[in-house]
């Protein structure tokens, strides 16, 4: 019996962890759970899956869960920082699935690694941000990284039984977005509801955002880099417009390995679970009779600035790249509101980089205080 | 350094063989080569590779290359079955690659694994004639089979650090032929030249009329349920016509590992001498560029019979396999020499396994009389 402590059990990712512990009790039982604030269904999961523990972030919401919570379930209840915290580096817990979205998870996944803990890895921006640090500590405690990603998923599938130091590059697929084979004068006026439109896989509307601007495929290139350990000029980008081919991985004999399958995020959810084992689902199967034909082509880089500068950024090193995600994260919630364009996304985070003095090999709290830097510069750069 | 012996040097799979030794020579020695009666090409070989032994099946043909090699060469000619086996079962090679074509493969192949030594496959015959008898004394003699065949090479590659038990189903690609999207109206009168084109791979005479019948993908079938253990509902055959997935593995999880690659059978040559490493080499890499669309249908049973006859034969079991491919051997014979048409492969195929007493775990000497029953009469049969 794995025991699993969830970190962002609410949003997309989350409930879809939730799904796959639902068809395997005798596998995995959740220990604790946590969101920001929506205490509804944290309620709802509460009574379901019988959590020892719970945080909220929001210390009103989670005064307000506990008002909620029945008199007869037996649950403690924990908030803020300290609170994801604490269920992230729980003595009793095999897996640490960080489905939270925002820099907000690397605290407690860095308190999680340093208790030996096993990081089933769904925030991109723990990477991102700090991968030298998180993946440096990592080894220090042998700590497995374990990606949820579909694309890091399918790598790290394909990398099985294989050597790494036989790594010729990584292949990380790209749907290419609800934007696909447009150019940038067509997409000048786009609204966030039509960037909100992926084709092939449902999710948050942060990263259906960055979907469509290619920054999602940016944030996994510099991802895919700390995970395995490869030099940048080792990841390309393909696009596949169908998402069912989720990666690949060429070897030094020429050899390619590919992981495939329907669009579906619990099967890598599952992978990270069950991992080193497979397990028995009902999941999708892929039919060649249904997907007869996939189709592979270059990435845009004009049109899709996001994805340049994401290697960019990686070439530069040191705290680019998390300059590069704090930024984007707040043009993207700028966009959400309607407040900025498609296009001042890549161009207020380039003004951005351009303005930024690099740390190389950053502490913890150089990265924080690199993330507070880049918002406020942000912030003022838009008005 | 991995000492090999060749069975069958002067064939397609046998001189790309010394292709990959040539590139390789720092891991890689030969030590034996064989050949039915070429014997300019195996002295050749013998003075680039030095190998110690060299058997001649044919005895003439033996007593003519012993007067060619010159004197200051020394090296042990050998002939007949007994040079076969002898160069099968020497105590200093560590690896027996057998691309030989046809039944004669059999009983070196059976003598190498008696003595512990790893096999490279290459020869089909010995697993669809023989498939329980072979891997039944690999196990007993712990013994590696490792495939050479493009797709089982494939599968065997999507295997890598996989459980066995977890395999949900194999499937195997299929070119098509030459023939693909035809009917049998169309192919009623059609020559050995036409059926000799294969579009992608570049292989000896008779598998390509294999493949132009789908025999070729049949056989490979019934082999896939030898080298790993799987029922036939197990395994599905799609046509992709690019040859660039060359075969994948659906898991019980519903993932989908697929192998791929520019057709090269130095590739899985390659990977079977070199196993478990990959050595760096300068085969084509995959350009998505170029191979921008893939596509996959279902195989046509109805115009390419000889596929579904190869599913008959697994499922009837005993030796039934032998006798498809007994007959199989000798009908293309035939047809390679114009004394039959295209359908008569499988019409009198299917007569023969309907004449056929089968025979459950047959012995050696019970396969080589079901060998010589079948040809005798496929022989009558066609008079």
């Amino acid at each position: 019996m794995k025991k699993i402590s969830i970190l962002g059990s609410t949003g997309s990712i989350g409930t879809q962890t939730l799904d796959v512990v639902r068809e395997n009790r005798d596998k995995f039982e959740v220990v604790a759970i946590s969101a920001n604030s929506s205490v509804d269904l944290l309620l709802e999961q509460i009574k379901e899956f019988k959590p020892k523990y719970v945080a909220v972030y929001n210390e009103n919401s989670a005064m307000r869960l506990k008002e909620m919570i029945p008199s007869d379930i037996k649950i403690e209840v924990l908030s803020g920082m300290e609170g994801l915290k604490t269920i992230s580096s729980l003595d009793e817990i095999d897996v640490l699935l960080t489905a939270i979205v925002g820099m907000i998870g690397l605290v407690p996944t860095l308190c999680a690694i340093r208790k030996g803990i096993t990081i089933a890895l769904a925030n991109k921006e723990t990477l991102v941000t700090a991968g030298s640090l998180v993946m440096s500590e990592a080894r220090k405690y042998n700590v497995d990284i374990l990606p949820v990603d579909s694309e890091h998923s399918a790598i790290f599938q394909c990398l099985n039984g294989e050597k790494t130091r036989e790594i010729e590059k990584l292949i990380l697929t790209a749907s290419g977005g609800p934007f696909r084979g447009k150019k940038e004068k067509e997409l000048l006026n786009i609204t966030k509801n039509e960037a909100l439109k992926h084709p092939n896989w449902s999710m948050g509307r942060k990263i259906s955002i960055d979907s469509s601007t290619l920054m999602n495929k940016g944030l996994e290139v510099i991802e895919a880099k700390w995970l395995f350990n490869v030099d940048q000029s080792q990841i390309d980008v393909v696009v596949h417009p169908q998402s069912i081919v989720h990666s690949m991985v060429q070897f030094i004999d020429s050899s390619v390995m590919a992981q495939m399958g329907c669009p579906d995020m619990k099967l890598p959810i599952q992978y990270a679970l069950s991992y080193p084992d497979r397990i028995v689902n009902d999941f999708e199967r892929l039919d060649f009779s249904k997907w007869s034909t996939l189709t592979f082509e270059k990435p845009d880089l004009e049109t899709f600035p996001c994805l340049q500068l994401a290697y960019d950024c990686l070439k530069m090193e040191g705290t680019y790249s998390a300059v590069l995600n704090s930024a984007n994260e707040e043009l993207v919630n700028e966009f959400l509101e309607d407040k900025i364009g498609f296009y001042d996304i890549p161009y207020y985070i380039e003004k951005t980089l351009e303005a930024h003095s690099s740390i190389s090999e950053p502490t913890l709290e150089e990265i924080l205080e690199v993330d507070r830097w880049t918002r406020e510069f942000v912030k003022k750069s838009i008005k």
